[in-house]
């Protein structure tokens, strides 16, 4: 797939950015359009130029989730259609593919985040969030419960009662009290937010062993899970892995040297 | 049981307030209340006209523990006798039933919750807290170890060292550190508390399907202790099952009318 | 082992003290003064006049981690020969073993905690920082991954995308910061460090039966890797156990008789 119709992607070392680009509909999601985002997706996880991405939306909203009109598509047949053609396989969740991919992905969080968009904004690693941006997770006046993850990832931004309180409420919080509750982990003038996102993967890909900032991602997620002795044994694992990697000894001379580490990128091939 | 002499309990749709009265003794907890406790909540849990549930304290006191006299007695024979009493099937704890009971759970805190009082604090989902209330864990200094789940619900409150530091100091902490530490969601004056506590409760009523919150609930407090695969897969199947069901319907076509959506009440039977 | 050259060890009932001493290097740590921490915890663990460990830095310098050096042998041979050496069985992660360690462990955090120094910070159980304390996760600038259980235990200081930051960036930050993300449980002024580091042991020494400050500590690291059935089940073990020992009596007395309870201390024998 060369070009998109509902997003747009661009590469500029060491960045990708992925736009969602229905400005007229918020950037409500359509199965077409969460296509599109998980073929980005790949492409930038295989791209060696790519260290990061960031992901936001064009025009006032950043993501106001499902399309009402597939959202009512889905609810009519009770999902039935819909579920008949999902891999059983697949790790379930819309975006929950997201925290296995092994770059930081960002959200450029430029407006209102509502249903899915709040599922996209929480499964990226770092938000940051405009003045102008809002958040809100609309599920229960739908009907639906905590969908896609946010019953697992919100009770670790912040404490269990927090969490039921926003999505039994379904409250719209701004930047700052998302800041406050742990949703969001920078928040900024919305002129100056792209500039902070790309800055930011550049500031990754400036300090640390791409390797390892993808290992450690996973390490992090996985050992959300589990207790510190079955953590502390993966952790072993991984940590003997990387120091038998140039990037190791690199990092050492580097040190010694007292200068920049140069590490290896991360990717099959480019785009 | 149609009448209580330790607990007051009233319903007035979509609240049902359960007031500990024991207030000459800082609403002490003998076993006898105990039992009426759960024999309330079971009735709020199985009444279609509860929506959530609000815990408070007649007097000065939320809750001040199990009562001297009877931790004298479980203590004198080793908690011997007593242990022989359970069910050795149920789920352990003096109050983490309320963990599963799919309403939500409001403590109004109103004075002191101490050791026993701040375990029925901390099973709550949402603690209001008025500036007069006080939380103290108590529970070392007896010599016993963090019981009933404190152990577990504290350190997912705030981070381990500040709930170690709760635990093996027994400092008495202020509404405001509460809520800054994670124990409390909100506080007020005491004079608004119970308009605060059901006036929350009315307004998760108007807003969120109560199956759904129920639901969600009960992802919430599962998904804390399992990992992101299993808790992605658990939340799928109830939401392809929240999918079929006439509330999601009714949410779809109530934000395509603009109009506030009418959802299922959850509860056997009337009260 | 009496006598120690990488560290200065001394007990005050109720407080042993473990100083690292080399303060020429920022108290780097060898796997000679890996060695002499561990004989040190061991015979503070072992002795009755110790309720509680404070660790600390002499000089400038909290723990800059891994000693150069030492860091270029382990990766010019990939750590083939130091991982033969380890025992398979034990807890894997440098300064684990603390968590396991049944008594309150401070680290009274003097200045720059790096890596390695980092690990051991956050696998005490409290930390009271100087004003001129920093923290620096460092790892992946040296082409590592989060070592030693850094990824399991920071995303419980704070929340996942926060840790993630530290770890991918290595921004350095000072006291008051670490405070805020939750890595710093109390801060103070630097001639006053050791005062409040040895109060708080005695504090807790002075509050609670230390059979059962060991027991919760188990408990809350333990709980933090389960779902709640399973942490009520363990908590209600203890709890019984609890229930059986003097120390319980005494405290029911104790509160009866409005006076301090005297506890058992923990330890098989003298120093």
């Amino acid at each position: 797939m060369t070009s998109y119709t509902d997003i747009e992607y661009e590469v500029n070392d060491p960045v990708a950015v992925i736009r969602l680009n229905r400005p007229e509909k918020l950037n409500a999601l359509t199965y077409h359009t969460l296509g599109e985002i998980r073929d980005a997706i790949e492409r930038a996880k295989e791209d060696p130029a790519v260290v990061g991405i960031v992901i936001t939306g064009n025009g006032r909203g950043f993501c106001s989730g499902l399309d009402s009109q597939t959202l009512t598509e889905v609810t009519s047949d009770g999902g039935q259609s819909r579920r008949a053609s999902e891999d059983p396989n697949a790790l379930k969740g819309m975006f929950s593919y997201l925290l296995e991919v092994p770059k930081p992905i960002i959200a450029a969080v430029n407006g209102v985040a509502a249903g899915g968009g709040l599922v996209l904004a929480t499964m990226c690693d770092i938000r940051i969030a405009a003045t102008e941006a809002s958040f809100v997770t609309i599920f229960l006046r739908r009907g639906l419960i905590a969908e896609h993850g946010t019953s697992w990832i919100l009770p670790r931004m912040m404490t269990p009662g927090r969490a039921l309180d926003l999505l039994w409420r379904s409250e719209r919080i701004g930047a700052e009290q998302a800041k406050e509750l742990g949703i969001v982990e920078f928040t900024c003038e919305l002129d100056e937010l792209m500039d902070r996102a790309r800055g930011y993967v550049e500031e990754v890909a400036a300090t640390s062993a791409p390797l390892t900032v993808g290992e450690t991602k996973h390490l992090v997620y996985n050992h959300l899970g589990m207790g510190y002795r079955e953590a502390l044994e993966e952790a072993d694992t991984f940590q003997w892995r990387a120091l038998e990697r140039p990037d190791a000894t690199e990092g050492a001379q580097a040190l010694v040297e007292k200068r920049a580490p140069k590490f290896t990128r991360l990717g099959q091939g480019g785009s």
